[in-house]
Order: structure tokens, then C-alpha cells, then sequence
């Protein structure tokens, strides 16, 4: 696509490109010594530092485009290993400036920081369980029917144990696979295998494998020691299968018509520059890394700024299940693998109907070479049902207008699971986070007939544990202006007046919002009995209505926190999920709920709780009165707010292939930003291709027409609307149908006739 | 439309027809002496008993219809006034047998059990105040801009002060509207005006106006004395034109294209006899109050009963402006308007898109005659995004598909007010009662130039106070079995094990599933921290696979409660609005959380909180320990299940003129019911009418197929699929980047090749 934009630079915001890659990667090449070679793990767009990137943006949006304003340097960062021997590793990140030609930063890492698994680990893994004596040996425990075959899928370690010095791990979870069916998409995870193999990426070899307790109710946590005899495996399994061809006792329903989603004169937004995105008074920049996914920068109303970047930041799964190593299933699916580079590439007509527009974006192999992620980001408008209406019950004119949302969307798989994010914006000045969970439970074996209080049975033999999935969203405000130091958060709450007083309460129903502005950095949860909002606000710009700070607000979902003990290690590693808000004083690159690397960790690092802590604060006019007692760290910063949520699964049989959508958003809504309803000037316009079924009749024929532009047809029955008629005893008045007749006597009191 | 299973005798559920209304009206008035005449105000179709009618239904799944069915008594009941002469109002309820032609019951009321207001009601109050001198006079304290009129919104009198005997009284919001826009629906919501008149239905006259204050933060809650020369309003007012052709300040948008919905094949859903809907293993009756709206009855899937009944019951919204009369700002809109009466009369493509049934209703007017409201519930089908996906990372074959859903919807308005009710099944078994919140906010008058804590300007002069608005969902469960006695209700919170303990949770991170069956009525709160969830459970039928009993599960909406004081009118009209969650044994009729007598209440009769405190029983196996301690009313029971969830609504100036819609939904989803996932056959069909917006490429075309029902684009990077660089020191292992590559080394792990 030609971009209107684009010219040899590209935009301070705009994803990366393969020749900055791999210009970027040959800078750094040649920074180390010829004995070294480099491993790539990750690479970023180095972004501006934000108080360089908030002038650029206000001058962009004074000017109208960028082309007469001074560059801001281009930069990648890389996560990558320093090789200098076998096994001989260390962890460095690296900044480039593709402009200067210099490595503008460079750091090593201790061995306890682990990046995230890369792609070809988990090849590695695999090879390394396939080609293990030690797995053979184990396996010979079991039995298996004919016709299956050992599938393994790959799992973070997890926490480390507190006696643990561990380089590099990687566990798998180790299932069957029915090769009788000829297909490979089978679903080995109906078949699971009572084992954890455990490698040592130093080593290149499996250093243990973990043999897993099968019991029920009542069983000890640890497995029962191994029989003589090979144990048999699946002998009362059920398949699994959700790949149609194999749904044998289950033939696809037949009598779901096609609903069809067409826009005839195509979308209405714009994609310029490959990245800004204009639609219905919105604008901004899809961004992508790979480890958050797309990301969005620079969002504006009508060329006001609201929010400088908004991104899914982290998100763990701890399992429930005591019984060792089960404490190790813990995921953190942003810090341990990346959710961007687990992005499915999107098809046309397979994950979202109508106009499509697909973005890509660049990652790098691990030699440094630039790969292409096709389509991994999704953008289209969706109908999202009635938006707003009125029916004046004197006259029967209805006014209704459907609400449209656009929809920023893409979609991960790690190993069994998927997760469905999305940016949603309308026309009513909202804006939605959601996640949508799905994809396959994670499954244990268990001893066929017995049942289990850590998780649910969802086949015979086949325990889909408890767990839960708390997210962070990480919300960079920059509320209707471009000046730091304006953007203040405040909580709003809604209390009852304490006591009935003939003063200030006379009958007892009366209410009052009070607001806490936080003028330090500070963590709060969700008060759903308070109404507990929090409020997003420009410090001096007022709205020239009510007289309030402009602002958005939301409010904090009240989701379930993390369930794990407070001394345990799951807990230690994920301060970020025991609190539902964290509000932080903003750092260039901090950007990662629990720490930059979560891999192994054995407790947050650098994550909200330590962000926190350093006790920075927010007051526009200087010092907070006891800005630096909290430890000589904090500092005068502009907010940044985490919204943390969750879902505790304990699994049902439903979840089982596939599990339907488990869907959570968080709406965040204009709050006195606009001086009226922003979707006021949406055409309430008839839609003609609505039709009718059996034989019910549209009423919209029967009034008549005030506009063209618009539909009339409901009445209230409520409100003096309805036939006036009078049983015997009420009063006088004629039995005159008119519709206007209400409001021509009414208009007598003042003598006005229409 | 012609019925396929109507005959001479309509179905116990079906709705009246006017036929029945007709036949059953002339057997009351006969039962009545001459000298008295009926007004009638609510016509009801008095469902059969629920022992009797739970076994028609048992019958009529088993035999597939009804022709061979005994004959279920076809009654209405009547809710109306008995007048002996002028003022001489008796309320009266009445039962009437069409088969018999008997009235089967008959009862008055006492003078302070008022029926919700009929829509002769609001005329007769507006012409009362049209004609009346003491309003004339008391709108002399104001000067109006020339060319306003009067206009005035009838409003529920509300509950009365402890001194208060009242036979029937009606309040009204008095406005202005701008004649000189020559438009009917100029907004008078722009302009109000601070008297409220107060009528008495007896005397047929106003009996009091009271003035409003119209002060500030720091002003006294009493209005100021009226001056001498008349107070000049609205010098600065804003108009609020909603009205596409008003807009004069604003244009509609023109850069909104077309979004359309068509379904080429037509609905897949049926509706037979005008009632009974089946859609994607759906089944269930439509039926319809004039206070209730939509009802669903014997609502099956797969023939297995979940629900026998399911409503909204009641709404109670209560302002939070402590200055009296605004105290008295209190509506049900349930109890004293009839949700059902205020349905809206839905127009083909205005109110939702694609291919759309509508059922019409009958009710009566005061006379008793049957009168048509057409169109007021629409059924259709919806796309919801995604259903369930998963990407088999080693084969990068996914497999998606769409969730759909049906929707059961009505409209209100109740005179500034809109409400949007839903049903909504989906194709994974999952129902959602969801509200929309929309409409003009109520507003009130206050000095130019002043703010409030009370409330937010919305536009100068113009206070939207705050308000809540608590809604009462009614579930009657049926869950797997007609038996009575058969249906259960679980509480069940998901809790950190107390201890880190080398016995049950070495690690710490195990947590435990509580469940608690409420043997007994009962109500509870929403608890998010503890992830309480309510399980309606069948108690005899077990999931043939997890081995647990078959059920549906809903999460209580932690939403703020009612926040008027314990001790005030406010709250003791509405213990309902009091806890999220009310369990109540059944008993016929029992439809009302607030009782059945709202109106003008002091203190809600009859409600859920009286039904709690009878003790009813549940335990299947006779009487519970403690059954008849609670009183000696009570009894054994099946249990009615009452969600109770709102939104305080301290108003933004986004929702002025009418405020985009605030959404709210109620996921009651499968939870063992089923013994996989129920979507699991739903064709992953690639949708054809999608079209790529600008140039990206759609990746579903460079994939193999594997099946013509499906596609199989994304792949997941994350996990060994990616491309297998090796750089220098890591491993052996070629650069096959053959998908089947892992598949095919595993396999050698059981010597097994494919």
C-alpha cells in the first residue's frame, strides 16, 4: 500500500522494518568480539523517550504531518545471548541507532534473568525428549494402545523451588497421539502421560523427568511408586477430536444459516503510513512488539490525545493443583514466551467478518535476519446493536441509531490455549479492552474413575486442572493535552450520607461522590460496593459544561486475584495480580506488569509492586508533601495505570475439546472529556436490508414520515400515548385521537397555539 | 401466520388472544352488580399452576405435542377498580376460568396497595394540570423566553412520607419547549422548570405544587422564596435537539458507510403457534405481560429443560438528591408503569438488523376491550465474534468458529427513559440477560452558573441528578427434569488452602472449591474475591463424565447496591435492591421482587425479602433440619433463583441529550451440563462476503486444505514451528522445515512413522 506519509523515514511510532533489522543487527554485530556469536531472542522498536516523542506528537498534530518536523532517532533494541563457547551464555540487551550507527546502550544480564523462550527452543526441546534414553526408560512405565505415538508439548519451567540453581530449563507436558486415524491433527490432548521431562539448555539433555501423581480424592500428593508391570494406558479414553473430518459421532449441524456482513461501499476508516488508523474522529498507531503484541500509540478523539500508549502488558496462569511439580505450571504468557511472536497469522473470513485490513509486522530469526509476520493483527468495524434512543411518547417519533465499534484484534496460541485481544473503539467515545479465553484446557492424567478436588474430570482418565489467568493492561494516559504533568488519576467513589439529618438529609436517600486524587504512586483493588471508578483527568482543562476536569474513566473489574498463598512462590513472582490497580510514575521502557524477565524468576523483579514502591509522585506543581520519604527513588512523573483482571477456570466438561469464549472487557469511557453524547451525529439511518420473518409486518409503514433521514415508528405505551379513553366516571374530555392534542392543551397555559 | 400445532385450544403458555380477553371480560363484569363499573388497568394470562403445568409439559416434550394433552384451564387475570360513583375506587384483582366461565377468585385491596398507573392515567394528569388556576398561578413566578410552552412529564408520586394518607396521587416534571423550531420533538428536556405538580386521582384536581430549589453546592436544601418580579429562565440555555433535522450546530456524519447484515437462506430459527421458538437445539415460549415484557417459558435445549420461567421482575431507580421532593424521585418501573405497556413498537431495520420476527401482544383498554400492541418483542440471530478457535501449532492447522446468538428483545420508555431488555441463547449453550440503559436522563432545574454535588450540568441551568438504577432478574429453574423437587441451588467460591503444609500444599499454590447448598430461602451478595458462583443443579442427574451433577452456573454482578440509608422510605420500599442474590421458594404468582404493589408504597410487600423470611425449604428428601423454626410458613419448595444488579448512574455530560447505551449483561453458562463442548459441531465455515481492505493479503490462500468445511491459516510462532535456524553452537538438527518434521521424531520415540 502506498502510504501518504511514508517518506525514506519512517514515523517515530511505525513497527520496524527488515532493512532497520538488519541494519540494527549488523551495528551490533560488529560492537563484539569476533569470538562471540550472538543469539537473537527479541527484537523492539526502541521507542522515543516520551518526553522527546509528546513534543514530536503535539507539533505532528499542530502541523498535520510530520514533514517539516526534526527527526527523532530510529532505534531497535534486541534481547539476545552472547555465545562465546558450548553452554557458554550470557543474556545482553542492546540499543542500535540505525541513524548514528552506534550502540547507544548495551548491559549484560545475571544468570537468574531469563528472556523468553524463542521458537527454536522448543524444537530443541522436543529433539532432546525424542532422542533421551532417560525418556525411553520412563515411558516404559506405561502401556499405551496400538496405533499412538508420543506428542510433547513444551511449558515454561515455571517458579524456581527455593533450593533451585537452575540455568535454563524447559518442562513439557508429554501426551498420545491415535495415529490409527491418519490424521495429524488428532488431539493428542485427550491422551495425557504421567510424566515432566526436564531439560537443561546448557546441557542439551534432560536432567529429570518428573513422574506425576494419578490419584483422586483422598490420595496422597506424591505418585504411587511404579508397578512391575507396564502401566495401561487409555484402555476407557475418549477422543478428543474438534477437527470436523473427525467428529465421527458428531456430524456438523446442518441448520445454521449464513449470516453475511457486507459493506458495500467498503470500511470507513483509512490506513496510511501502514500504521495510523483514522476512523469516525479516532486516530492512532498500530504498534507491535513481540512480546505485547500490537499496541496502541498516539490515541486521539477528534485530535485530542487521550491516551499516549495503551497495550496488553503480562499475564500469569497458576494451576491450583498442590501437588508437586504441578506448583510449576505458572505461565507468564507476555514474559515466558511473547505474545506477540505467538500471533496467528489471519485469514480473510476466518477469524472476523466484513472489510478486513490485516497488519504485519518484522521479528528476527535468531541469527538476527528479519522474518515476516503475515496478518497478525486484524482491524474492521463491527455493528455493536443499538447505540442510543429516545421515543417522544407525545409524538411516537423514535429516534435510533446503532452503535459501531472498530475493532483492533489478534489472536495467540501457546501450545494447548489461545487468547483472542482486542482494542475496541465506537462511536460513542468509548473505548474496550477484551480478552477472550479459548482454546484447549491444559489436562493431566488421572486414574480412570476417580475424581478430584484440584480440577474437573473432562474424559475418562483426563483431569483439566484449576487455574486461573490474570492479565495486566497497561494504560499510558495523556488526557486532552500534550504537556506533561498534566494528567492526573483520581478515584471516585460513590458513599451513602451517613445518617438521615433535617440539615443535609432529610428523607435518607441522599448520596455523594467523593474523589481521592492520588498524588503518589499507589496500588488500590476493586470496590464494587463503592462504585469505585477511576477517573483519567487533565488537571486545567475544564469542561466548559459541567465545570470538571475533562477525563475517562472505567472501572476496575472486580475479578478474582491471585488465589496462590502469599509466602508461596507462584505468589511471590506475581505481586502485579494481588492488587486490580496499580498506578505508577511513568518510566521510558517500563512496561512490563511483573518485571522484564519472568522467566524462572523466583519473585517480581522491576515489576508494578517495585514501581510502586519507589514512591514517585504525580503533583503537577512540584514536590508531593512526602514525595521522597518513601526511599529517596521517586520522582516527579506523569501516571501510568495497570488494570489488572482475571478469570478463575475451574474447568467445566463444556471447555472440553475446545473451550467456548471465556470473554472479559474493561470499559473506558469518556467522562465529561465531551460538552454531549460524541455518537449525537450518527445518522439514524434505516437499514434496508433488514428483512421480515413470517409474516409479521413493520409498523415503521403505518407512521408518518418526519425525515428522511431517520425512523419514527415506536410508541410508549406508557405516557398518555395510548387511545384516551374514558371509562364512565373519569372526568370530561373528548375521545380525539390526535397525537398532538396533549400538547396543544398544554401549550394553552401560555396561550401558544402550533 | 399460520400455526402448525395452533387448534381451536391455544397452548397453556401461549399468549391471550383478543378472542379470550373479550369472553373472559364480559364473565367478570357480569359477576358484578349493575351498579358498579370496571376500569380496567393490567390483564394478565393467569399461567396455570406450576405442579400442574410442569407436568403438561413432561408430557408434551415425551409425545412431541399437544393434541392427545388434557386440557390445561385457560384463565385471565384482571387487575382493576371497582366504582360504585364519582371517587368511589375499589382496586380489585380477579381470576376468570374462559372454560368455565367462572371467576375462579376475586379480591380487593386496601387503599394503600395501588395498582402501577394506566396510560388514561397520564393524560388525565396532564389535562388536570392544563386546566388547572393554582398551577397557573405558581407558574407566574417564572418568565419564559418567547415562544416556549409547557410541557409536562407524569412521574410516579413515589413512596410516601411517614405522615402522608394518600388515595392515588401523581407528580409531573414540568419543561419548556421552544415553539419556534415549528417541531413537535424539539427536546423540552433542555428547559426544565422547578415546580412539580402533585395530583389526587379522587378530587380529580391538583392538590399542591411544590417549588423546586434550584441552588448550588453550599446553598440550603429549601428553594428560595419566590421574588417579586417574575425569575427569568433559561437566559442561557443551550437547546438539547436529539432530532436529526435539529441538529443545526452539529450535521449528521456522511463518513459512516453502510454496515449490512443478510442472511441469503433466510432465519434459522422457527416460530410455531406464535409462540414457541426453536433455534439450534433452543426451544422455548415467548410469552408477554404488560408488566413484565418478554417472558420465556419451558426454556429446553436439546428437549432437557433449564428454565421453566425467566423475567425481569422489577427496577426500582432512586435518586440520590437529598432535597426534598426530590426524595420522592423514586420509580418502579416495573410495578408502578408496566415495562410490558411501555414496550416499544419495533420497525423493521430500525431497532436491530438482518432477518427479524416480530410478535405482537395483546392488552386492554380501561374498558376492558382488547387492544393490539404490534411488534413489541423482535427475535433475530447475531454474529458474536468468535466462538472457540485452536491452531494445532505442529500442523499450523486452525480450526475456528463463529459464536451466534438469538435475541429476545424489548424496548421501554418510560416518558425521558429508555430501556433496552435482552435474551440472548448462543450456540455454547450460554444465556445472557442483558440491559441497556439508554434514553434522556432526568434533569431538574439549577441556577446558571452553579454546580452541585447532587448531580453534573449537562447544559447550563440543566442538573442531571444522580441516580441508580437496580434491576431484579426472576430465574425459575427446571434444570434436566419436569420433576418437582429435582432442581438445587449451590453456592460455590473458589478459596486459598489456609496453609503452606507438607501434607496438602507444599508449595502453597493449591486453592479448594467450597461448595455451599442452600437447603434453605435465602440471599447473598455478589463476592468477587471469593469467585462466588450460584449453580443450579439437578440433584439426581450426574454428568456421565466428570461425574457431577448436571447444572447452569451464574456469577453475581458485583455492582454497587441501593445507597439510600437503611432507615429511610427509599430503602424500605426496596429491600430487594438490598443483596445481588435472593433465593425464594416457589409459589404461584410470585413474580415480584418488590411485591406486587410498588406504587406509592411505604415499604415493599410481598417482596423478596417477606418470601426469604417465610423459611421456605429445598431439600429434596423432606424437611430441612431447621424448616419450620423460621415461622411456620414456610414449606418444602423449589427454588426460585432472583439476580439483583444495576448501575449507579451519576450522570456524565456525554449523556446528554440522550446517553449512549450502558450495557449490562448476566452470563448464566452450562456447567456440566453437557458432556463436551455443545458448539463443538458448529461448521467452521470460512465466510465468502469478507473483502481485504487495502491491499493485505489473505494468508488462508497459501495453506494447504485439509477439509472443505474449514480453513487452516494461522500458525503459532511461538512453539517449534517457526522456522528451525540453529545458530552455531546449538544442537545438531538439520533445517527441515517440514511442519511434520517434530511429529515424525517423536513418533520414532514408539517407532511408530506416518
Amino acid at each position: 500500500m502506498a502510504s501518504t506519509l511514508s517518506s525514506a523515514r519512517p514515523h517515530p511510532l511505525q513497527r520496524l522494518n527488515d532493512e532497520e533489522i538488519l541494519k540494527a543487527k549488523d551495528i551490533l554485530a560488529k560492537s563484539h568480539d569476533s569470538g562471540e556469536s550472538l543469539l537473537f531472542r527479541f527484537t523492539y522498536l526502541e521507542e522515543p523517550k516520551r518526553e522527546e516523542l509528546v513534543k514530536y506528537l503535539a507539533a505532528e498534530h499542530q502541523v498535520g504531518n510530520t514533514a517539516t518536523l526534526p527527526n527523532l532517532p530510529r532505534m531497535v533494541k534486541f534481547v539476545y545471548d552472547v555465545i562465546k563457547g558450548p553452554g557458554e551464555h550470557t543474556l545482553a540487551d542492546a540499543v542500535v541507532d540505525i541513524d548514528s550507527g552506534e550502540v547507544v546502550h548495551k548491559q549484560t544480564h545475571p544468570t537468574e534473568s531469563q528472556a523468553g523462550y524463542a521458537p527454536f527452543e522448543f524444537a530443541q526441546f522436543q529433539e532432546t525428549c525424542a532422542n533421551s534414553d532417560m525418556f525411553k526408560e520412563a515411558l516404559k512405565e506405561f502401556e499405551l494402545p496400538e496405533n499412538f505415538t508420543i506428542t510433547i508439548d513444551p511449558w515454561p519451567y515455571g517458579g524456581l523451588d527455593p533450593d533451585e540453581a537452575v540455568p535454563r530449563y524447559m518442562q513439557g507436558l508429554v501426551f498420545a497421539r491415535d495415529t490409527s486415524k491418519d490424521n495429524l491433527d488428532a488431539n493428542h490432548y485427550g491422551y495425557p502421560i504421567p510424566l515432566i521431562p526436564v531439560m537443561d539448555f546448557n546441557k542439551k539433555e534432560l536432567i529429570r523427568i518428573d513422574r506425576l501423581a494419578t490419584g483422586g480424592k483422598g490420595d496422597p500428593l506424591e505418585p504411587a511408586a511404579a508397578s512391575a508391570t507396564p502401566k495401561k494406558l487409555f484402555a476407557n479414553a475418549k477422543s478428543a477430536e474438534y477437527v470436523p473430518e473427525l467428529l465421527d459421532d458428531r456430524p456438523l449441524r446442518t441448520d445454521m444459516k449464513p449470516i453475511n456482513i457486507t459493506q458495500p461501499d467498503g470500511a470507513s476508516f483509512t490506513v496510511e503510513d501502514s500504521s495510523l488508523v483514522s476512523w469516525q474522529k479516532w486516530r492512532f498507531r498500530v504498534g507491535f512488539s513481540p512480546r505485547e503484541g500490537a499496541v496502541l500509540h498516539d490515541l486521539c478523539y477528534d485530535n485530542r490525545p487521550i491516551f499516549y500508549r495503551m497495550s496488553f502488558s503480562e499475564m500469569t496462569v497458576p494451576y491450583g493443583d498442590p501437588r508437586p511439580p504441578f506448583h510449576r505450571k505458572q505461565a507468564f504468557d507476555f514474559g515466558d514466551g511473547g505474545a506477540g511472536r505467538s500471533a496467528n497469522n489471519l485469514g480473510l473470513g476466518c477469524d472476523c467478518l466484513g472489510a478486513i485490513h490485516y497488519f504485519d509486522a518484522w521479528d528476527t530469526d535468531p541469527e538476527g535476519k528479519p522474518t515476516l509476520s503475515k496478518n497478525v493483527v486484524c482491524l474492521h468495524e463491527q455493528d455493536a446493536g443499538i447505540g442510543w434512543k429516545h421515543t417522544n411518547f407525545r409524538t411516537s417519533r423514535a429516534v435510533v441509531t446503532q452503535l459501531r465499534e472498530l475493532v483492533v484484534q489478534f489472536i495467540i496460541t501457546l501450545a494447548n490455549y489461545e487468547y483472542i485481544f482486542a482494542y475496541k473503539l465506537d462511536t460513542a467515545g468509548n473505548i474496550t479492552l477484551e480478552t477472550r479465553a479459548t482454546g484447549i484446557v491444559s489436562v493431566v492424567s488421572i486414574d480412570e474413575g476417580k475424581t478430584s478436588g484440584y480440577g474437573n474430570i473432562v474424559a475418562p482418565g483426563v483431569l483439566a486442572q484449576n487455574h486461573q489467568h490474570i492479565f495486566a493492561a497497561r494504560l499510558d494516559p495523556m488526557v486532552d493535552s500534550y504537556d506533561e504533568g498534566e494528567t492526573a488519576v483520581v478515584l471516585e467513589e460513590s458513599h451513602p450520607m451517613p445518617t438521615i439529618d433535617p440539615l443535609t438529609n432529610p428523607y435518607g436517600n441522599g448520596y455523594e461522590i467523593r474523589r481521592t486524587p492520588l498524588d503518589m504512586a499507589a496500588f488500590a483493588d476493586a470496590e464494587p460496593k463503592l462504585n469505585r471508578v477511576v477517573r483519567l483527568e487533565n488537571r486545567s482543562n475544564k469542561n466548559e459544561i459541567s465545570g470538571k476536569n475533562v477525563g475517562y474513566k472505567f472501572t476496575p473489574s472486580a475479578t478474582q486475584l491471585l488465589l496462590a498463598h502469599p509466602d508461596s512462590t507462584q505468589a511471590k513472582r506475581a505481586p502485579f495480580a494481588q492488587h486490580h490497580l496499580w498506578v505508577t510514575g511513568h518510566r521510558d521502557g517500563e512496561l512490563w506488569a511483573a518485571g522484564e524477565f519472568t522467566n524462572q524468576s523466583r519473585a517480581e523483579v522491576g515489576g508494578v509492586k517495585a514501581m510502586v514502591e519507589r514512591g514517585d509522585w504525580f503533583a503537577k506543581d512540584g514536590e508531593a508533601s512526602n514525595g521522597n520519604a518513601a526511599g529517596g527513588e521517586g520522582k516527579l512523573s506523569t501516571p501510568v495505570v495497570w488494570s489488572v483482571f482475571g478469570l478463575t477456570h475451574n474447568p467445566r466438561v463444556e471447555d472440553w475439546p475446545v473451550m467456548p469464549v471465556e470473554v472479559h472487557q474493561v470499559h473506558i469511557r469518556p467522562a465529561d472529556f465531551f460538552t454531549s453524547n460524541p455518537a449525537l451525529d450518527i445518522p439514524s439511518t434505516k437499514n434496508e436490508t433488514s428483512v421480515l420473518v413470517s409474516g409479521s409486518s413493520s409498523c415503521c409503514d403505518t407512521k408518518d414520515k418526519k425525515a428522511d433521514a431517520q425512523q419514527e415508528d415506536p410508541v410508549s405505551h406508557m405516557q398518555g400515548s395510548g387511545p384516551d379513553v374514558k371509562p364512565k366516571d373519569i372526568g370530561s374530555g373528548g375521545k380525539d385521537k390526535d397525537k398532538k392534542r396533549l400538547t396543544s392543551i398544554l401549550s394553552g397555559v401560555f396561550g401558544k397555539k402550533e
